[in-house]
């Protein structure tokens, strides 16, 4: 089968940025969310990261413009998967809320159309049932389509096989590199082992073996990397490393959690709150000095 | 104090680039090792990496070759620590071999002398009492000195706290970035993280989760770096990562333990034995194909 036409549910971060790639990559898109602001705000943020594609990369802003405009915004279920080949769903990151979409999406799509998941740490099993076509359920999980351009693949044991190499088509079309996780797994390949040294760093603070800005240094420097696991975290947002961190069984991870508490209790989520462990927009570790 | 005369003991990779460093910087030097061919491999490994800083970073190559001129190869130990203000121990990473070397320097070496150590695993402490200054006695860990230009500076608890600013300037003359490591920890900071990103990658393998390459891959494109885990464990050897990852507790480093003593057995040690997880010296990671 020829994937042509895509649906993308939830509006927000991630399916704003997929929807765009499917665009710019010649796919019919759709766009749904609950929310009409989520959806008006998903336009404007499609033509700031035009614009960036503009400055960075000699995208015609013209050509990205014309993409954008090709996308229908919706709020309607029924418009939204009409005649799509693949939904790729991006919706909250909650089970209550991806299993009432499955659920609904699994009655209303046309019989043809693959499911995707995009969860982040949930798994493709946990919704395959309830969306009516567990062989055709998958998960297809971005980065950050435009910097970080890997995508992961990860079947659940009810998936059709061949659905693989398809959505690795599917995947290289939109200008990612395909990799397969061959059994389930929560956090798929690179954030299984981002977990894993952001964790080491958190014990290293914890413990008060090393300072944030010593432990920064160390990665930075070593790796030739322009932040440390710090700086990451606080890119990726303390509320969420807090929700992940938190769900680990370790001693360990339970004490880093709760210093990640301090932190959101006192308002630092990191760089979208404009402090973290560094304060934004200027984050220390961006000073040429501090790798001195 | 001002430290002028600097000893290196053992004079095998690490020896011979922090010793060459030191001569570049200005400092007298001696570098020790029992052995008299270690010795003169020594002085030809600091040429290629004259030869190599003189294409890659413009360093003049007769400044260079000043430099290791004036450098003292010596199997004499009293000859070796004459004058010394701080000895740098590189030798075997093996308990009883560094408990020989710091007891026998322990009582050859001037008063002045100032003790570090470079072990990679163990801990200041074990050989700060056998040495008889533990107040003097410093781990000053380096990584691979000219690529990553971090320094560890890791007291033990007998150590005096005037020593850390000082090796941190000896450091910083050397062109490192010093880093504290404010209680003992196997690891330091860098190794910490290092181990716990690449178990974590041993487990996704020894699980069957992925595969060696879309494990690398994931890595790579992510972080935008030239090599991914199992690249990193063909550079550090197979050998090396085997001694550490059989000393972790918990089972999943041992399983991966076990996968590195197949290769390990098969002759397959990385890099420097022309294969290991890759084949060298063209592995496949770095084809322009790979990430794709
Ligand atoms: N942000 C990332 O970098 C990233 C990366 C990989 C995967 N993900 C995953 O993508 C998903 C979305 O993450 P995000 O960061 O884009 O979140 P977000 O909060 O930016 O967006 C979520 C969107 O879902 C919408 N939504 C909520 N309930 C809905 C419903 N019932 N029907 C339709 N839309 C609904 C919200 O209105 C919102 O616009 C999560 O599962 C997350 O784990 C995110
Ligand atoms: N190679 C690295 O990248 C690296 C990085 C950081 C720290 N280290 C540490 O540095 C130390 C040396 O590692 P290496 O990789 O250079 O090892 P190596 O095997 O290349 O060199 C060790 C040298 O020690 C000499 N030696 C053995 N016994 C001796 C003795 N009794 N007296 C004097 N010399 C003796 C050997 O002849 C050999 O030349 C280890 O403790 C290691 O953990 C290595």
């Amino acid at each position: 089968m020829k994937i042509k036409n895509v649906c993308i549910l939830g509006a927000g971060t991630l399916g704003s940025r997929v929807a765009l790639q499917a665009a710019l990559s010649g796919y019919k898109v759709r766009i749904y969310d609950i929310n009409p602001t989520a959806l008006e705000n998903s336009k404007k943020t499609m033509a700031k990261i035009i614009d960036q594609l503009a400055k960075g990369t000699g995208l015609e802003e013209s050509a990205g413009m014309n993409a954008i405009d090709g996308i229908v915004f919706t709020d309607n279920a029924t418009n939204a998967v009409m005649d799509a080949d693949l939904i790729n769903e991006s919706v909250l990151e909650d089970i209550q809320v991806k299993n009432q979409v499955w659920e609904m999406f699994g009655q209303i799509a046309p019989e043809k159309t693959i499911f995707t998941t995009n969860t982040s740490f949930l798994l493709p099993s946990m919704f395959a049932e309830i969306s009516g076509r567990p062989a055709k359920f998958c998960a297809l999980h971005f980065h950050d389509v435009f910097y970080s351009k890997v995508v992961d693949i990860m079947p659940h044991p009810g998936t059709d096989p061949d659905l693989v190499p398809l959505l690795e088509e599917f995947g290289r079309s939109l200008e990612q590199v395909p990799v397969t996780v061959k059994k389930e797994n929560h956090g798929y390949i690179f954030n299984s082992m981002l977990m894993a040294f952001i964790g080491a760093a958190g014990k290293l603070l914890t413990k008060e073996i090393a300072s944030i800005e010593d432990i920064d240094k160390s990665w930075m420097v070593n790796f030739h990397m322009p932040m440390g696991p710090f700086g990451i975290l606080d890119s990726i947002g303390l509320d969420t490393a807090w929700h992940v961190t938190k769900s680990q069984p370790d001693a360990a991870s339970q004490k880093f959690a709760a210093l990640l508490k301090t932190y959101i209790e006192a308002g630092k989520l990191g760089e979208k709150s404009g402090e973290g462990f560094y304060k934004y927009p200027k984050p220390e570790y961006r000073n040429s000095g501090f790798i001195s």
